[in-house]
């Protein structure tokens, strides 16, 4: 299992994610992007916009590598003269405000002395909360998870939480999901199946985003239902450039900026101090991003 | 010269600016929000939304003091045990795409052993590039500067240069202005000249956007100019969630978020790898903000 096997599988990862999701879409198709970054590597960004059910969707892989920068070694917190990266980024942005957002990651991290470790995470940002598609989408994570080890949920799920979380809004970006980093062999699990894990989880994507807008009739959106889609784009777009660790180092470390602001929604709104009204939808979906649920 | 009358004036400043900023607009009202902060201190945040110059403005002052935060020594390199800041900033986000986004900041800053010094800065982010217009915004900060030190101007300009600059997209944020920090009797110039130039800077902000609108006739926006202000929109998100100091610090230490977004546009749009047509306005404009200029 060495870094060409895994970036080439994550390639084809990304290649299965964009033809399910276009089956998904039934009108839109993927624009892809080939690019080369000048110290070593490069990607394929795929976009697509202007669906039937996706406003804007951007799948995008990477392989790059190169020496270790000084932005690295501070975020990292390891030493090496060389590194290799590679993984799949996915950000899905629905048209109709009734559909959640919904973000996945996976990704492979390797030092030059054989040092290697897995992230990645999926979480779920709906514009209106519905508690019933919360818990299916947990149990989905969960199940996987499980089948590598039961510590998994339980200990991933608290970090997304933690993670995707705006303090200074108080509010959690959605209805979390997980979130995993530098897991390595120390977890018992050897490179193999660490590696099949996140491949399952980029493969559960599309079932699941299919699972959370399925079942429902939905009516033309209304008005309000458009503006406060676009208020919580406005917090999405607060997540990733204020706080999203892989966004923060992309961009400050001289990354690829499209690739990396993939993950913007096609528009997003703010007005001063806004609240919804007591007792509205709007105003539930509020209260339930102000606390931390269980949903397993 | 006392922090108290500091604090007035910059607030009598406000109300000024305020009243000049609706008699420009002939339409919209602002809606003063006051808050206060536990720490100690407070202010007024006002707001306009929805005028027929004006599509959102934020004129907010505010008074603050209380311990020196861990963030505040990391940020400003000074020890102190209690702090008193106070200032105001403003930003226009007009309606139409032919009007120029404007910004400004005068702030004072002073800590218990009687250290102060006064910041502040005036930048133009035109949606399209005027370089006549350019040209007379550039003119009148030089001259209200030049009255004070005829080193003030080159170098503040300078700075915003280097300030108001989007690293990840090599692109200025519009056309410059001038920004300063840390402005104290170094310079030659007693504390009550420093906060004359502030409050003379903040006088001068609604003349100039005044000049910056006046004289133009102006059809009803296009779809392509609506669309091209908000991708330009998009890049002031950007700009002041990537890279704004006053923003970034605001938040990370736990600052009021609603009166620091106040800068948020209405709303803001992204695209992938969105490049305007070769020689038209919308590519002439990108092409200016890719370069330093001079001008005066």
């Amino acid at each position: 299992m060495n870094k060409n096997t895994i970036a080439e599988r994550y390639r084809a990862l990304q290649l299965h994610i964009c033809a399910a999701l276009e089956k998904l879409d039934g009108q839109a198709k993927f624009t892809e992007d080939t690019w080369e970054r000048q110290e070593g590597g490069g990607g394929h960004t795929s976009t697509l916009v202007g669906g039937a059910v996706l406003e804007k969707a951007g799948v995008a892989f990477s392989a790059v590598h190169g020496p270790v920068t000084d932005a690295m070694k501070k975020q990292l917190g390891h030493e090496g003269e060389a590194f290799f990266a590679t993984g799949v980024s996915i950000v899905l942005h629905p048209k109709h405000p009734r559909h959640p957002i919904m973000h996945m990651n996976v990704r492979y991290f390797e030092l030059e002395d054989q040092t290697y470790w897995f992230g990645g995470g999926i979480d779920l940002t709906p514009h209106y909360v519905n508690p019933d598609k919360a818990i299916s989408f947990h149990q989905s994570l969960k199940a996987v998870s499980d089948r590598y080890s039961t510590e998994f949920y339980p200990k991933f799920k608290e970090w997304a939480d933690r993670y995707f979380f705006l303090p200074h809004r108080g509010e959690s970006r959605g209805v979390g999901g997980i979130f995993f980093d530098q897991l390595d062999e120390s977890c018992g699990l050897n490179k193999e199946q660490l590696f099949t894990y996140c491949i399952d989880l980029g493969e559960l994507f599309p079932v699941v985003y299919n699972q959370q807008i399925e079942g429902q009739r939905l009516n033309a959106p209304t008005k309000a239902e458009q503006d406060w889609q676009a208020l919580r784009r406005g917090r999405y777009v607060e997540f990733n450039l204020l706080h999203d660790r892989g966004t923060k180092f992309g961009i400050y470390s001289g990354g690829r900026t499209e690739s990396i602001l993939m993950s913007m929604p096609p528009m997003a709104n703010w007005a001063y101090n806004h609240e919804p009204e007591e007792g509205s939808e709007e105003q539930k979906t509020l209260s339930f991003l102000r606390a931390i649920h269980d949903f397993c």
